[in-house]
């Protein structure tokens, strides 16, 4: 899974970069481990940005961090950093085929796949590389989507309010297709 | 849903009060939202850590952040303050039925409901009150655990790592749930 800082959207729907949230990566690194995602690409072009989570994933993975706490440098071994989301997509290709890639949104898109649909498309390719694409802020830029393959609908929990986190997003995403994988 | 501040364990498993994390309120009153949670209650005995998250709450409900976002204000008018998980249940107590207590935890307690039993007891008990118990820091202590009605097993993600975030456990248990109650 990819976790996109730039281009996204802000408030006002402009393209920004979004700065790196530490809990993010600490709350998603361990959803990560827990489903045994194969890696969790961190995505921003800022290479300031970049040396900040290499020195707190450098903190957990060798430093006191991984003597005090060894559950979270499991997790931190699954942290990457990427520039973009094509280079993201670059790497997994080099090591399986070209990956599936699917979008995640709190919009409901014209044409976003149902979940009814993701889990056939999951069964479907059990042993294909899946890339979930998450966006911060107000979500991912169109010129980011454009780059995937499609958008999963929402999630919805039948209220109509439709404002989760990204961490509960990408908690909850997982969950359902490890459950359709195992099915 | 209540998530407890106290009783709880620190990594050592002494019992300990843990802080109120500004940003597990925000996170989890959005999940609340978002699967129309009657209420979710923020339970600390300490008056001062009470103070901090009226302050926060009365932000967000009426101050600059209600302006600034309405969204979060839905959310945040789920979010309520008491001592005791036995408060919590009085005051349910007195709206419904007494709820059925289910205890969450990353521990694999020896006669804990499996999901599969959680489905069946959720779509048995439709109109009925559950209130979906997690502990902070380490999880929750026994004194908590004997208050409830039964101990949901871990969520699995079929790889054995069990170090959710309280935030991540709440959002993928809340999704189940009410998956469970619309089937």
């Amino acid at each position: 899974m990819a976790l996109i800082h730039y281009p996204v959207l802000n408030r006002q729907g402009e393209k920004i970069c979004s700065a790196i949230t530490n809990l993010d990566i600490h709350d998603i690194a361990r959803v990560s481990a827990t489903y045994g995602i194969e890696a969790f690409f961190v995505v921003t072009p800022l290479k300031e940005q970049q040396e900040l989570a290499k020195r707190v994933i450098a903190h957990w993975l060798k430093g006191a961090g991984a003597r005090f706490n060894p559950d979270r440098k499991e997790a931190f071994l699954k942290v990457k950093l990427e520039d973009t989301l094509s280079d993201v997509i670059k790497k997994i290709s080099s090591d399986c085929v070209h990956p599936l890639v699917l979008a995640t949104s709190a919009r409901r898109w014209k044409g976003c796949i149902s979940w009814e649909d993701i889990e056939k498309i999951v069964q479907k390719n059990e042993n294909e590389c899946i890339l979930l694409v998450f966006g911060t802020a107000s979500g991912l830029h169109e010129e980011c989507l454009k780059e995937t393959d499609g958008i999963i609908c929402p999630i919805e929990g039948g209220t109509g309010y439709n404002h989760l986190s990204v961490r509960s997003a990408v908690a909850i995403t997982l969950d359902r297709i490890s459950r359709f994988r195992r099915q």
